[in-house]
């Protein structure tokens, strides 16, 4: 009897659950579709008028976005090749691991989301969340706290090589590549210089910690300098030769820096290989890049 | 005089270099003007003939990702409030920790990234990386194989409960949340039914690891079972009172796991705490969960 009571009250309130969730679908439907009409409205008139920025990143964004979408209803997304919004997202989480180039149909999106305003974005959300922690830390006097950095796609950003290689899409090439970073007109990532520059105000010694083997050394101080980097603690480049991976190499540089004394407070860089192995850093920071994968 | 020439080369191969990125930049304007005009186009056409799944989700992500593109120009961004996208990236990033609610700004955004086909979307790829992975193991035909599930958002959605609930706007009430899991009514994960099937299938033990505590049992295994799961190794709940983190939990229950002579090559969870701390699990993956944060 009891039992029955308190099925009924379940029911009802299951009942009363499903009401719910039909109305906050219901809204939902109603306010997407009046914001479907603002859009339609707006694309319609500012087509022309939008300021170049927004002219380029804006439309393949909105349609990389609908793409997976409308699959999403049933299987359709595969009929459309890559859903290059969640594969970015699966390499940002680390879902997504030992690719080898950007998926071609993700050209054209990745382009966008590196030009366009929406890495810069992404990027500075980051970097927000790394200055709110510093400036929530408390150091120990001595001056011995120190922020690993990473280089590439880190404080230097090799866009300018990559938007005229396919963004990603074809294979690493070595040679090319190193021209490149040789001419040192690698420019800065505005935001990790913010970052930099906000560490040094309260302290904290910067360390950069790079693939980058030991004979670049020259010209990669040349082009930090340029860009407006000064005052780091350490820049420590690969030894030439060196067969260990990212992560071994990274880990073991950290590790000595702490049995230095150092404590590294903090840790940035644009891959998981950066951030990952013991000691990582008291806290560390995955920056953007959909543009490679290093292991 | 090498010098000078060098650095005339130099300086030409800059110039052709710099056009070149010119171009690129050109040709992806006139790519995304054209792309616009085809939204607009599209958008007037078909604004009240969308199936109704499209006009829940793909409105307001296509406005949600113009937002944060007008002010990465200058500042603008700002003024708008949160930038949802960049917040829920870094949300999956393990970049945005300890956070109680999401934005405010942000519950239509996220609800219809959740209610739309985006966060399917985003589960699938993450699935399908999980597969492929699975597919690949070579086991050691002893049978001590095992995969790590999370019960919550992971195996199990709680969605029902948080779209009635303002989308993980509102702050965590326990009473509420809790009525709603002694339902038992959550649905599965389709993309995670799908992993713990095909795991079975290969001979790999799914074991459920979850925060939920021992006095839940019945009603999750009711609720398991009903929405398809069968044949899991063993349900691990928190004993009652526990007052470990959800790290040192479960990555406790791991070691016993290890200790008792089982190898766990694969760990799914939509925290970073789920699949955090040694022994993380031979590989582990991340699912989407903008909702709620567990630290």
């Amino acid at each position: 009897m009891w039992a029955d009571a308190h099925l009924k009250t379940r029911q009802k309130r299951h009942t009363a659950r499903s009401h719910q969730l039909e109305r906050a679908q219901w809204r939902l439907v109603v306010m997407a579709t009046a914001r479907l009409v603002l859009l339609a409205a707006l694309v319609a008139a500012t087509a022309w008028e939008l300021p170049p920025s927004l002219r380029v990143a804006a439309a393949p964004v909105a349609i990389h976005a609908l793409r997976p979408l409308v699959g999403s209803a049933g299987d359709l997304g595969r009929r459309g090749g890559v859903p290059c919004d969640s594969w970015r997202l699966a390499v940002e989480a680390n879902n997504k691991r030992d690719w080898k180039t950007v998926p071609a149909d993700c050209e054209g999106y990745v382009g966008h989301y590196m030009l366009g305003g929406h890495y810069r974005q992404d990027s500075r959300v980051v970097v927000d969340e790394a200055v709110a922690y510093a400036e929530g830390l408390k150091l120990g006097g001595g001056g011995r706290e120190v922020w690993v950095f990473d280089i590439d796609e880190t404080s230097l950003s090799n866009l300018p090589y990559y938007a005229t290689h396919g963004f990603g899409t074809k294979p690493y090439n070595a040679t090319s590549f190193n021209e490149y970073v040789l001419e040192g007109s690698a420019p800065a990532l505005p935001e990790t210089l913010r970052l930099f520059r906000k560490l040094i105000a309260l302290g904290i010694k910067p360390v950069f910690l790079t693939g980058r083997t030991e004979d670049q050394r020259a010209v990669t101080v040349a082009n930090l300098r340029r860009q407006g980097y000064s005052g780091w603690e350490k820049l420590l480049l690969k030894p030439l030769g060196s067969k260990a991976t990212a992560v071994a190499y990274k880990s073991g540089e950290r590790r000595k820096l702490e049995d230095a004394g150092f404590v590294v407070v903090g840790n940035i860089g644009d891959q998981w290989s950066d951030i990952l192995g013991a000691p990582e850093g008291a806290r560390t920071f995955k920056l953007p890049d959909p543009l490679y994968y290093i292991g």
